[in-house]
C-alpha cells in the first residue's frame, strides 16, 4: 500500500498516473495472428486452440448437442440469479430507448434523429479462471434491446474443447444462437475478417487480456468499431466519518482480486476510518482464495488522507475512476461535483459488486482515465443515430439565402447551385 | 462516370468498395511531428507554420487586436446568414439534451444516468481554399450546449500569418476565446500533448486532409478521444420517375466539388431520369469554378439503373453513405428500410447543402462505410453519460443473494464478500 497523508496538490498529477501499456512488444504477434486468420480461416482458429488453449476443437461452432445439454449443467439457484440480473439489466437499458422528436427549426424545415441498430455485433468473453457470464448479460441484453440482427459470441474453449456452461447458458437465455470456440487475438481477428464459420461483424465488444485489447485496437484498421479502449479495472472509494471500514475494505478488495494490475484508491477525511480501513483490508485479504493477486494489486494501491470531501472529489475528477464509491453521509451533495467517472455508487449499501452483476447498470465501463472522454456501454453503444430532414419548397425558401451566402463564402459554388436551381 | 444497368447482386460488394487509405506511408512523418511538438512546443508550431504554410507567426494565439478587427471584415449579409444557421443548429442540438430518469429496477435499487460534458475539447478547422467556418458552428454549438468548460480551436494561418476572418468571426459568435494559428498534424499533436500556449484536450473534433486524419488516429495512443474515423465525403441519391434531373445533378456535383476523392453515387429506377441526370451533370459541371476537381470525382462516380426502390435501398444499406438523398415520391415508405446512413434528405427540396449549412442537423458525419457502426456528431459526442446507483439496505437485501451466487460462480469471492459483510 502506498499511504499519503494530505498530499500536496502538486503531487496529484503523479498520483493519478496509470501504468503504461506497452503495445509495441506484442504488435508483431497481433499482425501475424490476423494474417493467419485471413489466410486459413477456421483452420487457423483450430490450430490456435491447440497451441494456446491445449484444446482439440474439430468444430469451431458450438454444436446442437452442447446447446441442449447446457440446461442440466447449471444449478437452479444460479439460473434463478442470472434471470433476476437479466431482468434488472433489461429494465435499466430499456429505459434508454429514445423517442423520435421532430424539430421544426425553421418553418418548413423539419429535422429529427432515428436510431438504427448496428446490424452485426460480436461479443468477446474471456475464458480462464473467471468465466465472465455476467459480461454476456451486460452486452447481449442491450444488443437485443437495440435490435441488432446478428449477435455472435466468441470465447475460448477449455482444454477439453468445451465452453464454460454458465457462459453458454447465459448466451442461450439472451437468445444468442451463434457461439464460437475461439479466444484471444484470433477471436478478434475472426470477427473482424470473417471465416467460413464466423460472420464478420461491424462492432466488437468485450473485455480481455492485453492480446485481446491490442487486437481490438488493430481491428479498427479494417473499419470495425470497438466498444471502448481498455485498461486494468479500477475503484476509488471516498469515505467520511460515518463510513464502515469493513464495507470499504470489502469494496477495495473486490477490485483488487481482479488482477495484479487492478487499481485501488481509498480517500478519506477521517483519520479513524483511514486507520481502520487499512486494518480491515489486511484482515480480509488473508481469507481470499485469490489473495495473492489481490496483494499484488494492493502493493500499488493508494490510501490517501485528505482535508475535505470537496478535495477528495477534485482528486477523483483528476483520476477519473472507472468505479467511484461515495461512502458519504451526504452523498447527494457530491453528485453535481462529479465530472469524470464511469459508474458511481452512493452510500454505504451500494457496493460495486451490485453494479457488476445485478442492479441493472452496465459493468462495461471506461478505465485508465478514459472516463474523461468516454461513456460506459449502454443501449447507445449498439445503435447509430441517423439524422433525417425534410424541407418543403417553402422551407428551402426560408433558409435558401443563408445556404447560398455561406456556400459562396466557403467557395463551394455547387453547394450554392443545389439551392439556386431549386428556387429558380 | 461508371455506368451500370441492372448490375447483378453478386457485383454489389465490389461496387460499394471505397478507395483504400494508405496510412503506412505517412506514419513516420506523423511520429516525427508529434515528437517535435512534444520537445519544442510552441516553437515547433512556429517552425511548422513557416515550413508548411509559408507563414510568419511570432505568436501562436490569435491576438486581442485580431479579435477586435474581425467584425469589420465580414459583410453584413454573411453575418446574418451565419446567425440564422447558428440558431437552427442550436435548436436541433438543444433538443438532444436528455432528462435524467431514475429507474427502480428492484425495490430499493435505483439507477440512472447523468450527462457530464467532456471538460476540454479541441476543434480543428482546415485552412486552404475552402474556409470551413460552417464546421465551426457544427462543433462549437453542441460543445457549448453540452457545457464543455474549455473549447479551443486550431486552424492554419494564411501566408500573411492571419486566420480566415469568417472562421474567426464564427468562433467569436460561438463564444470561443482560444484560437491558435496552427494546422495539419502539428495542430493535432499540440492539442494532444499541450504546449505553453495550447491546452491539452480530452477529445478532438474536426475534418482535415490525410495528415490530420492520420494524426487524429495517432493521437488516440495518448488517451485522447476523437469524433470519428474519417474518409472522403460521399453522397448517394436514389431517384424515381418524379425526381428532377437538374436537382439530382446539382446534388451530385455539390459532393463532387469537395475533392477528387469524393464519392458520388446515383441510383434510379427510371431510364429517362437516368439519362437526363447524366446529361444534366455534364451540363452543370462545365460551369463550376472547381470543375476540374469535380470532374475527377465524377470519373469514379457510379450511375446505376436498378429495378426497384427496395433494391436501391438495399444497395444503399450495403454502401452505407454519409449523405443519402431520397428523391422519391413516397419517401416516407422508405424510411423504415434505411439501416446505414449518416444523414438522410427527403424529397425534392431537401438538398444536401441544406444540412451542410443551415437546416440544423450536424454535417460532421460518418463516411467510408462507417455509417454502419458510427453516428454523426451530436450533443452526445460532447458528453459522457455516467451511471449512478443507490441501494438501500432493503435494496441490497433484495438482490444480495443473486450477486453472491453469481460472484461465487465466477470465482470472485471478494465480490461476494462485499455483499455478505453488509448483510451480516
Amino acid at each position: 500500500m502506498k499511504i499519503y497523508r494530505y498530499p500536496e496538490r502538486e503531487t496529484w498529477p503523479d498520483l493519478v498516473k496509470r501504468p503504461v501499456f506497452k503495445r509495441e512488444e506484442i504488435s508483431g504477434l497481433i499482425e501475424e495472428i490476423f494474417a493467419a486468420v485471413e489466410k486459413d480461416g477456421d483452420n487457423a482458429l483450430i490450430q490456435f486452440n491447440k497451441k494456446f488453449d491445449k484444446a482439440v476443437t474439430p468444430e469451431i461452432a458450438v454444436s446442437e448437442v452442447e446447446w441442449q445439454n447446457v440446461e442440466n449443467e447449471i444449478p437452479e439457484a444460479l439460473k434463478k440469479a442470472i434471470r433476476q440480473a437479466k431482468e434488472n439489466i433489461s429494465k435499466f437499458h430499456a429505459a434508454q430507448i429514445t423517442e423520435t422528436e421532430k424539430i421544426e427549426t425553421t418553418k418548413g424545415v423539419t429535422c429529427w434523429r432515428e436510431s438504427r441498430a448496428v446490424e452485426k455485433v460480436g461479443i468477446y468473453i474471456p475464458g480462464g479462471t473467471a468465466p465472465l457470464f455476467s459480461t454476456v448479460l451486460m452486452l447481449a441484453v442491450p444488443a437485443n434491446l437495440a435490435g441488432c440482427k446478428e449477435i455472435i459470441l466468441c470465447t475460448p474453449p477449455d482444454s477439453n474443447g468445451n465452453i464454460n456452461p454458465a457462459i453458454l447458458f447465459t448466451a442461450k437465455l439472451c437468445g444468442i444462437t451463434k457461439i464460437f470456440k475461439t479466444g484471444g487475438a484470433q477471436a478478434i481477428a475472426a470477427m473482424t475478417l470473417g471465416t467460413v464459420s464466423i460472420p464478420k461483424v461491424y462492432k466488437i465488444f468485450g473485455p480481455g487480456n492485453q492480446f485481446v485489447v491490442a487486437a481490438k485496437e488493430y481491428a479498427q484498421r479494417y473499419g470495425v468499431a470497438i466498444d471502448m479502449p481498455a485498461g486494468p479495472s479500477e475503484v476509488l472509494v471516498i469515505a467520511d466519518s460515518q463510513a464502515v471500514p469493513d464495507f470499504c475494505a470489502a469494496d477495495l478488495l473486490s477490485q483488487a482480486e481482479h488482477g495484479s494490475d487492478s487499481q485501488v484508491v481509498f480517500i478519506t477525511t477521517d483519520l479513524k476510518i483511514f486507520t481502520e480501513t487499512i486494518e480491515a483490508v489486511e484482515k480480509q485479504v488473508a481469507k481470499l482464495p485469490r489473495n495473492e493477486m489481490a496483494r499484488q494489486a494492493l502493493d500499488h494501491s493508494l490510501f490517501i488522507l485528505i482535508n475535505s470531501v470537496e478535495e477528495a472529489l477534485e482528486f477523483s475528477n483528476l483520476y477519473a475512476p472507472e468505479h467511484l464509491i461515495l461512502a458519504l453521509e451526504d452523498f447527494e451533495k457530491s453528485i453535481p461535483m462529479i465530472e469524470n467517472a464511469g459508474s458511481v455508487f452512493l452510500g454505504n449499501y451500494s457496493c460495486e459488486s451490485a453494479g457488476d452483476y445485478a442492479s441493472g447498470t452496465n459493468h462495461t465501463l471506461p478505465t485508465n482515465a478514459y472516463a474523461k472522454n468516454y461513456s460506459g456501454v449502454s443501449l447507445d453503444s449498439f445503435v447509430k443515430k441517423i439524422t433525417f430532414q425534410h424541407l418543403s419548397r417553402e422551407g428551402l425558401k426560408n433558409i435558401g439565402k443563408t445556404i447560398e451566402i455561406m456556400a459562396e463564402a466557403e467557395g463551394l459554388i455547387a453547394h450554392k447551385n443545389a439551392v439556386s436551381i431549386r428556387l429558380k
